[in-house]
């Protein structure tokens, strides 16, 4: 491998979209299919604006299998402004809220929630809602089932593995997804919310955050980030042609398993402190024996054009994200690098120890 | 004149951007800069973004000589998500604002505004603020002088006039403005704040919308719809290459004197219904003697690729929007199409009057 290796973008978010997206979009960005104009220049309102709307909203029922009774919006605000968003619309039912906290997304998200109603750790049959976070990116934690909520209307945060694989959308009343990471740029939140819980909207609900007015409105009530809505079309009909969520699965299955294997056979030269059972397929976080080493992986990466790598800031060391558009080829990669460093600081060691003793 | 002109955007918004940036933005868009990755796939707090980040806010800075005291915000929610962070983040203060009401939108923002407070639309001394509209997209009404809200802090919306014209920053509390006009594509709104007034948001503020806590993370709290800053990166790079406000403002006041010289000049063939004073520089309303003119003048329009010429469908008829992208020969060629249309039917009108005599 030399500096002039292909980048290979491992970013937890806004993260890598698939190349052939890319120069789709780098093709139609002056002119829109013969309009003229670029997606950036059209009314919200126009004909052309409207079908790419309409398109993207089909290809993700589609690709989701979603069931009739739901509405898919496109709303602005990103995760953290739906975690206000979900609370407003739906905590007023009951006025309570229970949350399940398993990292830092989830903990926000209840923090967010007590502005509005009374959030609890603690199952309440009584609860408005039961919200829970399906991957936690910061710390590498993914839920490999969905739980039973016992009749309250589930709510799930899916930002980081959304589109990463099947599941029953009629277990949700309401699924959040910002954009960022499976699904297109940053700049769009995907709900997916049940229509009879479109009803309970505190009235202090900003319009825009208003699931009601937006599922009437099909997201057109104000003027939402057009182009990003464009390059999400792309990315769904990506999806498609790959072979829908059967492949992502697929994929996502084995770039973690590759990751996690190399991690496990490490001899601990390579930690993960998250366990087997709820191991992210998205986001594998790992810690070298020392921060030294740490900061030498991160900078022989970035050498080898192996880029965002680093942990969150919040928890430190190496994390690498594994999204659709990241290949198994890459993360072969990757994979074969950490075997290298691996070699060469044990080895290193060993000698040191060698001379040492 | 033949079908193969070239198109001619006079969409309120999403508008026009300059050919210029979309040129080079289509060029970065799947390898900005030698970074082998595009904006889009950045992390938000990446040492290339926090760079486009920054850029942007002293650009405008530079642009429209902002005081230190002001933070420079880029939020998601457009201006309506905007109506409502004013009030949560300023009314609190005393409880009531005073709204002008001139139009479409700042209606908008007042019935928003009620969710968290009372507004007036009577001076009041013990206002939090005092709320209006600089430029009413719908309605073609601009004011063309700054209100004297006699130390009340003044909030203007300046979506659809903004950097069309110098004005004097430090006579505001609150400046918001949705990108899709002069700024670049939707999903930003530029907030520029004074620095006083960030220590009066309701408990109830989502964090999205809170401005001190985006005031104090450099809009970067959660993930922004990076790539749109990009674009508005390019666009405000632009303005400066074209002489700064001096040379927008010159080209506005030509641009629409242009069409409101052909409006008048008309013998009522044109009617524009707002009264000269008030006329706006960036929005011209105008409709034809009868609606089937109207249709006839939109769809002749169309075919020479004059676009988006639509009124909105709240007032109907004709609407040209002549944002900074719109050049003068663009706005030229209009009042030409406009000048044709009017000799073409008001002679078809005089022969059918010989007919009929």
């Amino acid at each position: 491998m030399s500096p002039s290796n292909p980048v290979i973008n491992f970013g937890a978010g806004p993260a890598k979209l698939p190349r052939e997206v890319l120069e789709e979009v780098k093709e139609s960005l002056v002119d829109y299919e013969g309009t003229g104009i670029s997606v950036m220049e059209m009314s919200h309102r126009s004909a052309d604006y409207t079908k790419i709307n309409n398109d993207t909203q089909s290809a993700l029922k589609e690709i989701l299998n979603i069931p009739d009774n739901y509405k898919i919006l496109f709303l602005q605000g990103g995760g953290t402004g739906m975690f206000a968003a979900v609370a407003m619309n739906l905590i007023g039912r009951t006025g309570k809220a229970d949350y399940v906290v398993t990292g830092s997304w989830s903990k926000k998200a209840a923090q967010e929630a007590e502005k509005y109603g009374k959030s609890t750790w603690n199952r309440d049959p009584e609860a408005s809602y039961l919200y829970y976070c399906d991957n936690e990116t910061v710390d590498g934690v993914e839920f490999n089932y969905i739980p039973d909520s016992q009749g309250v209307p589930l709510v799930s945060d899916m930002s980081s593995n959304f589109l990463s694989r099947k599941f029953d959308v009629s277990k949700f009343g309401v699924i959040i997804a910002g954009a960022q990471k499976n699904i297109g740029p940053a700049g769009i939140t995907v709900v997916i919310v049940r229509e009879d819980l479109l009803d309970y909207a505190m009235p202090i609900t900003p319009t825009v955050f208003d699931f009601k007015v937006n599922a009437g409105q099909n997201s057109v009530n104000n003027t939402p980030p057009t182009f990003v809505v464009h390059v999400i079309q792309r990315v769904f009909a990506w999806i498609k042609r790959q072979g829908g969520l059967a492949t992502m699965e697929q994929n996502a299955l084995q770039k973690s398993t590759l990751l996690y294997q190399e991690i496990d056979n490490s001899d601990g030269f390579y930690q993960c402190p998250v366990e087997a059972g709820c191991r992210s397929r998205m986001n594998v976080p790992f810690k070298c024996k020392t921060p030294e080493l740490d900061e030498q992986f991160l900078k022989d990466a970035k050498a080898l054009n192996m880029i965002q790598l680093k942990g969150h800031r919040l928890v430190g060391g190496i994390r690498a994200s594994i999204y659709n558009a990241v290949t198994i080829n890459e993360t072969i990669t990757l994979v074969k690098f950490m075997k290298e460093f691996r070699h060469k600081h044990s080895s290193l060691n060993a000698q040191s120890q060698i001379y040492l003793s």
